[in-house]
């Protein structure tokens, strides 16, 4: 049994504070939030006791944290964890600025082992795609499409402080790209637009992209962005190698169909991201687990946050500047 | 080249007539239909003649005869074109008297070859389906699911002159279980009702059934019809093998999809039957041009018919009498 | 929090075990099984205790039981618990004997409530096709086509003891029928067949069947089950409503696909029941957490279970006897 | 009725030979052809006679030709046809050469109509996709993804003569893209690589390509291009619009699936080009005949075809190059 603390009482931390206490090899010992009765109220329905960071990391007892606090202290948490010798499980991103990120590399190494949330890797349906890919049945992987189109797109003060969509939503698609290419693009096109909702061009991002990413060994990647996909939450990837292809769909609220003399029709997909990836991010806590065991080492890592966030900047250039941009890693 | 000739200038007529003037075999040399102007216009068409039936059979030229007049024609016409040595293409069904098409047996054996023209047996997806179940690859077939809806009830003047829906409609797929089985049906159970008009009721048929039918080698076959499916014309079978299932669909009128926030839709069925069995029609002639050469002898045979006319009848005495009912054959 | 225990530590016992541990408003205090190790296993997984059927009835702070037992105490531990005041979740059937169950209907009413676990009603698309058909959307319902094939045959041993097909199997689609129909069959015919294995024949069962019902204000309903599809779980409904189509598919065990020259092919389906129906299990236990709160009677109550074993016995009646056979209930 | 004459009795002539001769308003006169026992076999086959590209010019009676000879003949006999007053119906590309093709527009405006084959605007499901874009039913049309890959490489001599990919096979992705966009785009970035056979990067050529365009009004398209799926023909279209989602997706060689334990299984995609899109040549010639009877303007123009060839130029420069192009009309 592991001892752990979650960092943030906030939507997602609820999630992993529900996953950690129904996994039987955890016990869920804090809450820190800096809003009192939000941590109090998290405690309370899960049988954990407030604490303050300083506490958790005080504790001998505490064998790892989830950092699931504002995406400006990830990076902070992070180092005083690890400095702490705690194993941690970080949300993405890890931090909006590389320079930032990159120079925390040192003191990040070798301690206690880092995770990152990638929580798209831990989704069944991806995880199977990558695992038939890596299986060789299908031959070679030549191309790659990631779809990833949001049912609409967030509040406009939470675009502000994204840090651009290319950091917010596409690193996702980046790490997916990552992760089932198998190796790193090595330059990128990313053709950027507003065409959901003029405030977010004037909080100066953008909803709608599509961008083609190269590797060294000549794969070629297309992603599709958009905030508002007027349909639900589309996360489509398909894989195209040298013997056919290998695809992942949408997963639907029900198998509910009707046939009507205008056509047969689905149910809406699973639109809500909570709910899209309910499973994946109870797999993110059954893997952090298994680190906690020892048995594993951290499938998505510090290294993993650093080349997403090198790629979203990257991307961004690209848009900018209307060119192609080479990726510095 | 093989001269023949098209009895009937109506609906189904003009299509046979359209379809024998493609075969690059055969030449449409009459046109014979009561209505002379129908007849005029048919043959205008196709660059045929219009001629009397008489006219037609003294013709030495003409190898066949291509029977689309009123189904109370049908058996008159083939015995007569038989005599004369013609092959026929007789459009289903033979007749609605089992016990009239029973006793022109004699007649029409051992002469020219007749072909009755079960439409669907010729339909490419069917055919696969059949193809398929009897190369084995799935293991014995067992079970059997005909689904049969049409999109809209005939007028009610049609229905009360059409036999009876199991002798209008469900001989089909009492043609087409057996063709799937390959074997005869011995007894058979239907559930019939009045859904959709009262008025087919009143007229003293039925407009829904349910049918179960059992094979001497224990099989099962179920098969469900209706007049108004309400979204369009359903034709699905499912064969049901020690291995596996194998099933043919629906045809769509294109493969437009929409996704919205009410789910996926794609567009409607084909509904027409000369639509969705255009290239069954096809398969017909030139499944005609083929015995006219004398390479194969008739798919579907007068025997053919008359068993089907045969599980007609006993399911009405069932659908009657509420009971299971032995088939007479 | 209501107490409650659960009386049997078997397969379906420890699902009932882990999702009333799971829910918020039940704590799980006793496990019951005549094997000491399998209760005590059971007992340590969750934090309970082990004790005896007596001392659970015994207890006041008992508020209901779980009857998960083999299916022959089903019936006496009912009228035990009832009689103790304890509300009642128990497993389906309520016994194997019609006259039995009858007779116990007296003992039965009025007192504390029962719940009759007939899990597919929980299952969210199942119930969506229910909510939706009574929405009143796609008119009247007019017919129903049931698919319930298994993956593969049970033990022979099983088999021998599980009351036969009918009851052990097509019960929770007679009860799914009734469900769905909203209202009673008046009459039953039932074509069964031994298909899949003679061992079944030899044990005096059969493994293939079609039945035909049909209810007093006309509607009809088919249901197909084989013990063996070859190809997986198969859980189809079919509703032909005067307006159109709705329909519940199968569950995929992922939404990978491959497409290669051969065709495109999906993933197996979900086979294991407890899998396809893990969703319907904890809904069930929500459902009970429910009626312990007071806040719902039982969706399912006993006298669901007696139409249900009432059908399953007419159709036995059917199938050995080749006739259509009036429900009597 | 109006007299043709097809130039070319290849493969793809045989194609517009047949679907003219089946046309009721049109009569097929004469077949032109290099080679004298491929024009007399297609003459005989359609009842046309054989004749030289001078006296089909200077036969008055001839109101159109068919151009469907080799790529290096149709800017020629186009002007030559265009010259003697016949209207055209001249296969794509109009010529390899984009400042020839643009050097002849003087000479080909306002006299008789041109109309450019390019096929997949007549498929009924692509134009049905367009026409529903174009209802506005989904909104504005914003991104747009085209897939289309071939089932395998054209033989390595070919690929020599063909122009290079992006004129020979992306120039119908690119005509389909400024069709459904309903207007130019601006900037282009292609990345192409060599995946599948070394043989054609040692002809200079390249077999696979992700393109992104961006229009004026700020649209963004992507197309993806491979000389072999490995699992057929695929020809798909995603229409992502500010209400949802419209598709077209791939033809299916027939409705049969199978079900087994490793999952479900439709058959092969529709794969020979002459096959999937068999209604579009018919279409075509459909469409011919109306411009003959002087009720359309040709859907295709020669200014489509230097506006392709424009893109295939551009496209070209920036995969040599590795930046955004800018599109030269």
């Amino acid at each position: 049994m592991h001892d752990i603390a979650v960092i943030g009482a906030g939507r997602i931390g609820k999630i992993h504070a529900g996953n950690a206490s129904a996994d039987a090899r955890i016990r869920l010992k804090y809450i820190v939030d800096p809003v009192a009765d939000v941590a109090q109220s998290l405690a309370s329905a899960t049988g954990a006791s407030v604490a303050t960071l300083d506490e958790v990391l005080a504790d001998p007892s505490i064998a790892g944290v989830v950092i699931a606090s504002s995406t400006d202290t990830h990076l902070d948490y992070s180092l005083r964890a690890i400095g702490a010798g705690k194993a941690v499980f970080c949300e993405k991103p890890i931090d909006l600025d590389l320079q930032k990120a990159r120079a925390a590399v040192p003191a990040l190494g070798g301690g206690a082992p880092l995770f990152l949330g990638f929580n798209r890797r831990f989704d069944p349906n991806f995880r199977r795609l990558h695992d038939r890919i890596n299986s060789g049945e299908m031959g070679r992987l030549e191309t790659l499409h990631i779809i990833s189109h949001d049912p609409a797109p967030p509040p406009i003060d939470y675009v502000r402080v994204s840090g651009g969509m290319f950091k917010d939503m596409t690193i996702h698609d980046f790490d997916m790209a990552r992760w089932l290419l198998g190796e790193e693009p090595i330059d990128v096109y990313a053709a950027g637009a507003t065409m959901v909702d003029p405030a977010i061009a004037e909080a100066g991002d953008i909803d709608t992209a599509k961008i083609i990413l190269r590797t060294s060994s000549g794969r070629i990647c297309i992603i599709s962005n958009s905030r508002r996909s007027g349909y639900g939450y589309d996360q489509r990837i398909e894989a195209f190698c040298a013997g056919g292809l290998m695809r992942a769909g949408n997963t639907v609220s029900s198998t509910v169909e009707t046939w009507t003399a205008t056509g047969a029709s689905s149910e809406p997909l699973q639109n809500f991201f909570l709910d899209r990836y309910a499973q994946a991010y109870r797999e993110e806590m059954t893997h952090f687990a298994d680190m906690l065991d020892g048995r594993v080492s951290p499938l998505v890592g510090y290294g993993d946050g650093i080349s997403a966030l090198a790629l979203a900047e990257a991307a961004m250039e690209s848009h900018l500047t209307s060119t192609v941009v080479r990726i510095q890693y």
